[in-house]
């Protein structure tokens, strides 16, 4: 795939075109080698431009970093989520989106759990991280608590329920990501069952 | 801490010192700045040394990084561990064996958080992660096998359950990084125990 390393002028209207070409080659190789492998050389490789076109966009390697999280957090925030329904299946809903359950969500997953890295690495991004998982938790703590309303799962602190279950789903991502032949889609589905009947008990 | 950066010649005795400098150094960028933030660079002006003198021990980025899994690793299997007990008392000393309860584990859990992007970006080493992770599976199974047959732990497939415990501490030591004033040790140790009592009932 060639972007203009030809140098060519072009039309206004390739601005577009160019910006999606970068974040597909950005996210393409994040997904293949993590954070730790994001440099401009390898983006310029797989966009068949030179290192020093890529300078236009990202004049040092925190720049790509930074543009590489923002690319991140904006996929996460696009990406289509399962219709709700209400008590135990809002929450198993809920945990189902996170799981890498398609090649798609094992690429966003694989470059979160990359991501990680750099976030324990800088005081301010890992508050941002703490601020988005505790922001998941209170969507799933209001869903266990009205499960728990509707009388699907046990009683108990809401909010603690909620932490477990959040451990739960991120672990298993780990998991499934490390040793896909071990955690196959529909074993990792079969395990969050076994979460949930645990729950409802 | 300075090391022979003045370029004296030393004892032979001092090589053993000198290697436990560099590993400690290595540990402690590693600590801070994780895989992501390991450079020569980075362990040179930890040790006092230049970065030169590093290339002595480190030819190439490459032969730090896997000195660097090397020491997690040997870290890893000498850490102290809890004594076991049996039943449940066993499978609770072995998920908190796990947790970043102390300075030390949080050092290393977020050394092996930090790894996994290393880890997914290289076949070979993932293919390592997983036997590694599939042997901690092995060993909880067995524990919980052994709770049940004692009647303290509910029955179900013991390698299900195992499998689900080991995620759920996998994700709770990601959370207790990304936001410690959230999960500070007594949290954690208050959500396993939920973990443990559902597992029971």
């Amino acid at each position: 795939m060639r972007m203009y390393a030809d140098g060519m002028p072009r039309a206004k209207g390739d601005h577009g075109a160019r910006r999606r070409e970068v974040s597909e080659a950005v996210w393409r190789v994040l997904a293949t080698r993590g954070f730790g492998g994001l440099t401009l050389r390898a983006v310029a490789t797989e966009l068949g431009a030179t290192t020093g076109l890529l300078t236009h966009y990202f004049p040092t390697k925190n720049d790509l970093v930074t543009y590489a999280l923002d690319l991140l957090d904006q996929r996460s925030a696009a990406r289509p989520r399962r219709t709700a329904g209400q008590g135990t299946d809002a929450v198993r809903a809920a945990l189902l989106d996170i799981l890498p359950l398609s090649a798609e969500a094992t690429d966003s997953n694989r470059i979160w759990v990359s991501s990680w890295d750099t976030a324990l690495a800088d005081p301010a991004l890992r508050e941002e991280y703490a601020g988005k998982y505790a922001r998941g938790r209170d969507k799933l703590h209001q869903l266990v608590a009205a499960a728990q309303r509707l009388g699907e799962l046990a009683p108990g602190d809401p909010a603690r329920i909620a932490a477990c279950a959040q451990a739960f789903v991120l672990g298993l991502v780990v998991q499934a990501l490390l040793d896909p032949a071990a955690f196959p889609p529909q074993r990792q589905i079969d395990l969050l069952e076994d979460y949930l009947a645990a729950l409802a008990r």
